[in-house]
């Protein structure tokens, strides 16, 4: 951390935020400093999803083309790269360290410098100053990016150490999936320091002050696309806001929209879509709060761009928005069903919603004779195709992610800035220290 | 580095302050409404390009990341969808109508609606007003970006119809590529006009005043990768602000760096970075008149993203400048020099500024016994694949692209907005009309 910088963005805070109030304040009433933060991560949402989620989500029977909640917060950009010594693409976990504590490490470090010594995180200050802390994802919840605001440790991969860690980190809150990593002997823990543990989501609404940790799924939560609704990272969300807001001190808030980066990495523009809903619905309920609760500061970014999506591919001027607002269900679910029916071509179509042409059925048809993951690829092959969309790799690429704010001190990250830079300006928005 | 980021907030700072209080006029001296305006187009510059560019220009020397005029002057975003005909992914004519008149119409329109009726510009606008006009560019000048702020055509194809209808334009300054679009009886007529014409960059010194059509190149200008300096585009803007800043009644310039598109057609990164090398300077230029001119605003933004251009590719988490920064010269060029000679793997090896391995001797071997064409095609294949860099297309991608922007007014543009809002702004804050 550099002093320097944090020194200049208290001073920015303190006399351009005041000025900017001083117009409006008895408009919005907001203060300069926010009682509460929230920081939301679409993983891997690089601007083209944010454009892409844009043209998705239009509504083809109007004139205009909607606008989305990422278009009505967009401030300004940052730049991802991780430590030196990881050159300039950056991994989830080298991102989120960036983000939870203004420190740049090299790819895999979960809020551990390049010395692997421990970094002070933003929860940590937080909780120093008796604010409550909380996060709500969509992975489990031990994966890099939540892990980087609770935990510390030389490597995402320790998976079992990080849960184990998560008893240490004083979170109020957490919420996601996982189950596979907190075995009933950890639970008991958890349990004996006060955390009411829950593993459904219709037990959420059992929950109503103390704190919880709860888990939804083995693993991650299942896809957005694949569900009857697109609300359980909004419920997740709605829950913790409920818990942390009852803190007089205030509280800071992760949340993560954890599997559109899994969807870029699967290269499933369908499924990536799905994800990207539920998380714009997740930053809506958000925006609520904090209109409700002008002391209330969010700020949205993504910690990498995955995939190396485009809109538009080989050589095509086009991006067919109503072929993929007609797709019913992820190509693995779709694989799934048709690997087990002999009339697969039909329910393919159906899940598609489009007729599959004669070439294209015979290429499915050799696909699923390899199997579900073959005929998984044929499916995502083809939406490509159809749609016109482009990829470039399976991993992560270095390109700037936007920044969206809304609250008091939300011009502080407007223009260009850094992944480390979002953190020091939210650290420089904690109460002062005794 | 440290300094240029807390000068970079100070000024942040004072942008931020024309918006809250007027008192502030009388210390900045810097007018609500500028008397000049100047919109600079990177030809095909999604995001992923000036990320690109920052590590591109990194000096290896230093522990930090330099910061680039774009970091500096990043405002906000903007979509680039043409009208509904011709779906969500734009070109450029259709990009360059809106910015030039603030409608959306056809992909291939040259300020003409839908129905290919006449748009009026934010150049006649100026002229109306008598303000002084002009465009500086690397293309050839009667090219889609410059022929939408200067002409009326259903068809950006239409290049004679084009350059006979600049006679009409009115313009003072026309700068850039395309002789051959302008034949003797035509130079004849805007000689008689009033036009000075100039051929070489060697003449520019001789224009202080008046009317100017420089033509400097058959087509487009030579790429700055094979220049011994990349300020051409650089020359031609300051020479039209000296130019176009004798009128007293102000002046509106567009400037295009119209050939980083043309390196994203053709997948090509080593070249791609050098026009945005060319391109960066000419900001600067302006940005040093913006300065000194605090009556100037300047707005810089994309027509569209071009060659879904990634920075990683194929799985790897890196993206190696040192590489790119050691190319001496376009693989178009080195494939050319390679097919005169004899001794040409020493030659391809010192202009790629590395060695090229057993295997890719080989495959550029195969391709030069095809000819020129496949031997620049496997040499970017080379560079491509050395330095992790993707590309999805040949054409157009619909992301949204970046707005830069300094001077009275620039917070106009922050945050998201469309492509036209960039022009309506810019013909809201032209001087009003008796």
């Amino acid at each position: 951390m550099n002093l320097t910088k944090t020194l200049t963005w208290a001073i920015s805070a303190l006399v351009v935020l005041p000025l900017v109030a001083s117009a409006n304040i008895d408009i919005h009433d907001a203060p300069s400093r926010p009682k509460n933060m929230i920081i939301m991560v679409g993983d891997g949402m690089g601007p083209a999803y944010t454009s892409a989620y844009r043209y998705y989500q239009n509504n083809p029977d109007t004139e205009e083309i909607e606008q989305t909640v990422f278009d009505r917060l967009l401030v300004g950009m940052a730049s991802t790269y991780p430590a030196r010594q990881s050159g300039f693409v950056t991994d989830s976990a080298a991102s989120a360290t960036a983000l939870a504590t203004g420190v740049k490490s090299y790819n895999g470090a979960i809020s551990v410098d390049i010395n692997k010594r421990p970094l002070t995180s933003i929860m940590q200050m937080a909780k120093a100053r008796g604010m409550a802390i909380g996060i709500a994802v969509t992975s489990q919840v031990n994966h890099a990016t939540p892990a980087a605001f609770l935990a510390h440790n030389e490597s995402r991969r320790n998976y079992d150490e990080i849960a184990q860690s998560y008893l240490t980190s004083e979170a109020d809150v957490i919420l996601g999936g996982g189950q596979k990593y907190f075995p009933a002997p950890l639970l008991a823990q958890f349990k004996a320091k006060g955390y009411q543990h829950i593993d459904d989501f219709s037990m959420l609404a059992q929950i109503n002050k103390g704190k919880v940790l709860g888990l939804f799924a083995d693993v991650q939560l299942p896809w957005v696309i694949d569900q009857q609704d697109s609300t359980q990272l909004s419920q997740l969300t709605q829950k913790a806001l409920d818990l942390l807001s009852q803190n007089e001190q205030g509280f800071v808030l992760l949340v993560e929209g954890s599997l559109i980066d899994w969807a870029g990495h699967n290269n499933d523009i369908a499924t990536a879509m799905g994800e990207m809903h539920g998380f714009a619905n997740a930053i809506e309920v958000v925006e609520q709060f904090v209109r409700a609760n002008p002391d209330t500061l969010m700020v949205v970014t993504a910690d990498h761009n995955t995939g190396g999506l485009s809109i538009g591919a080989n050589g095509e001027y086009a991006w067919d928005t109503n072929l993929l607002q007609g797709i019913q269900a992820s190509p693995a679910k779709i694989a799934e069903q048709a690997i087990a029916q002999d009339n697969w071509q039909a329910a393919v179509n159906q899940a598609l919603g489009f007729e599959a042409n004669e070439a294209e059925l015979i290429r499915l048809s050799n696909a699923r004779m390899q199997g579900k993951a073959a005929l998984e690829t044929s499916l995502k092959q083809l939406i490509d195709t159809r749609s016109y969309t482009g990829w470039t790799t399976t991993g992560h690429t270095g390109g700037d992610v936007q920044v969206f704010a809304a609250g008091p001190a939300a011009d502080l990250f407007k223009g260009n800035q850094d992944n480390t830079d979002i953190a020091e300006k939210m650290m420089s928005l904690l109460p002062k220290t005794q």
